[in-house]
């Protein structure tokens, strides 16, 4: 079989979006000499990584992406941060997304404690002096993040998380969402951590020390995204295709360990638009030695466009388009170039466009779709797909997939 | 209803492909005039015959194209091949191909017993002298191939069949894939049928003639493709259609005889490249006078990309285009162009690429793309669509589809 070896995908992060400025995208604004060769040599189209006019979360539509059904597997985006920070999440675990928090008579007046940076002695502190009725794992991330974990029998993600999203409003009481046992006990320990974790913070030296310089104690923990750790069967066993993960957001790292990928870390990587993504790219090359597949994040354009910045993202397309040119690779490796959401600037939100795709390597049809942007991917021969379609579509293409009949 | 009142599907069996040389797929680099003509009047899409990225089997395949879900009606391809040779298969019975091939010490030496031709006394002493705890019919077909059908209660087909498919390897022991009693039953009629068969034709004359003409002899049977005979509704009760097969395949044969088509025979017809295809549109264009849907299958692509053989491909497709150009169709017959799977010589096996279509008859809107291979097919104004949607989409040209809703 003549066919392709490896797969290198490629997903810009937010990186689609809605005619803006003068009727283009920042997509379309940007430079693109070497996004628009690979669209020359390859094939073009859209898709919807959910389905058509579903905003898809970065945690789903990642998933879909690598080809785990999201309506099977997930219920909410807790175990894939908990698994990013650095946890080692089992099946059945109940995990939540964390924040450090300013609360002053259980009213919140700031969610992220100021910006807060360095949280380490508090979660120490969380870790050494909270006890439930259950085990719990508790693990702070970059600034103002952390997870909890609860383990154990009768535990729920059903439960309504702590955090109100909203300033000014009250923490959020966590109540069941399902009227059986585990969904009650599950929330009323959820309350007591809330309860212990605000009487150990408060008087900690180090929030006294910040009120002493006018900072806002970080004096809580917020969580949301409750999720039960679902069984992922691995990648590796899934599609024979030996994977790692480059990524900076402990979301999609979380999603390639708890998939069984290596995760390859790359310093100076923020997931911010003055990211190291030269060294990601770097790693790619590197992984592309002993690794079948790799699965790049570049998270900057979903920033800008949270931000409703145009030209930052724009720009930052330019700037990604100039570093993928260093990707070290041939007509043996597919490499996929897409997004796992739009992120319209003028939405500053997810929407429920379909992001653009190319497809190039061996093997690959090509089409008269000769530039990388909305405008020409809806031109594309691939015409529309859905994000599930696209692992089959890719591990076809290296001779990978069973025929159905014969 | 000022609408066509006929359809022709021709399915170019493993027609597609991918580029390959000068980036060009064998019927990019077909010499086409007919089919472009064809291309230029009619409309195009692209399909997905099982699903994108899913290589179909010619069964499935052609299921679909005929508006059968093979994921409820296919168990294994047996049913179909045994249908093909001229068994009068019933719903329920359990059916196998079967290859005549050759035993060494359990060992098969050569999976085509040399390739034999004349398997009729063989074929016959099988049937006068195996005796099997159920009913059971075989039936010789070309070359060295068979069919077994084993009829009666408790029969199952989730059962491992016996042949190994690789030469150096031990016949496979057939067992059970279920763990219940007909599963358990039916693997062991059929270890019997193996050990009678080959105690049979062992010592039969003319396999002692074969040896001494330094022959292989065909001591043995490989059954593989087990699966349960569907009900299928009949073609014409589904849609209203009087139709015909025309195809040199048992496999074809079988799925049209089983959806209860006439199958016309052509003399020469083969499955080769050599096939006489001009045999084949001559009866296209007789069973036009008294039939209302026609399926002609003309298998010699997929033969040439099973053989990695670009240029016999490419010049068999020419080849196919000047036959049809014999064709008698005029706009009162929905003509259909497609395949029923690609079969790139680069991979000589099916691929899950979507496959070029062309419909071109009376209503038929048109395009801009006008050629009919894989690169025009892609912006062709049927866009992508699944198998499963062609026959409503051909019915509907005849107005024979029922409105949902008022």
């Amino acid at each position: 079989m003549d066919v392709a070896k490896k797969i290198v995908l490629v997903v810009l992060d937010g990186g689609a979006d809605r005619p803006t400025v003068g009727g283009k995208t920042p997509l379309m604004a940007a430079s693109r000499p070497f996004l628009d060769h690979l669209a020359t040599e390859g094939i073009l189209g859209i898709m919807d990584v959910i389905a058509p006019g579903t905003p898809p979360g970065s945690d789903t539509a990642h998933l879909s992406l690598l080809g785990y059904a999201p309506e099977e597997v997930y219920t909410g985006r807790g175990p894939f941060e908990a698994a990013g920070v650095g946890i080692n999440v089992r099946p059945g675990d109940i995990a939540f997304r964390g924040n450090f928090a300013t609360v002053k008579d259980d009213i919140v007046v700031d969610r992220r404690a100021g910006r807060i940076s360095d949280t380490h002695q508090l979660a120490e502190a969380i870790r050494t002096h909270v006890h439930l009725d259950c085990e719990f794992i508790f693990k702070e991330s970059v600034g103002h993040r952390a997870a909890l974990v609860l383990r154990g029998e009768r535990l729920s993600h059903m439960i309504r998380p702590t955090d109100p999203l909203h300033v000014g409003e009250l923490i959020t009481r966590s109540t069941p969402l399902k009227d059986d046992d585990s969904s009650t006990r599950t929330a009323s320990i959820v309350n007591e951590f809330t309860r212990q974790v605000h009487s150990i913070l408060k008087d900690l030296p180090i929030n006294r020390e910040r009120e002493r310089h006018g900072q806002l104690p970080a004096n809580t923990v917020l969580l949301r995204g409750a999720g039960a750790v679902p069984h992922l069967m691995p990648f590796e066993q899934r599609t024979g295709l030996k994977a790692a993960v480059i990524a900076a957001t402990a979301l999609v790292i979380g999603i390639g360990k708890l998939t069984g990928m290596q995760y390859i870390p790359t310093q100076g990587a923020t997931g911010h638009v003055n990211s190291n993504i030269e060294g990601k790219v770097d790693n790619v090359n590197k992984a592309l030695k002993d690794h079948d597949f790799i699965l790049l994040n570049i998270k900057g354009a979903d920033e800008a466009g949270h931000d409703g910045n145009f030209d930052v993202k724009s720009r930052f397309l330019s700037h990604v388009d100039r570093v993928l040119s260093k990707l070290d690779i041939d007509d043996s490796v597919i490499t996929v170039i897409t997004a796992d959401h739009s992120t319209p600037v003028s939405l500053k939100e997810h929407s429920g466009d379909p992001v653009p795709f190319l497809i190039r390597g061996k093997g690959v049809r090509t089409d008269q779709a000769n530039e990388y942007n909305e405008f020409y991917a809806a031109q594309g021969g691939m015409h529309r797909i859905r994000g599930l379609d696209m692992m089959p579509v890719l591990l076809d293409l290296l001779g990978l997939r069973k025929k159905f009949g014969a």
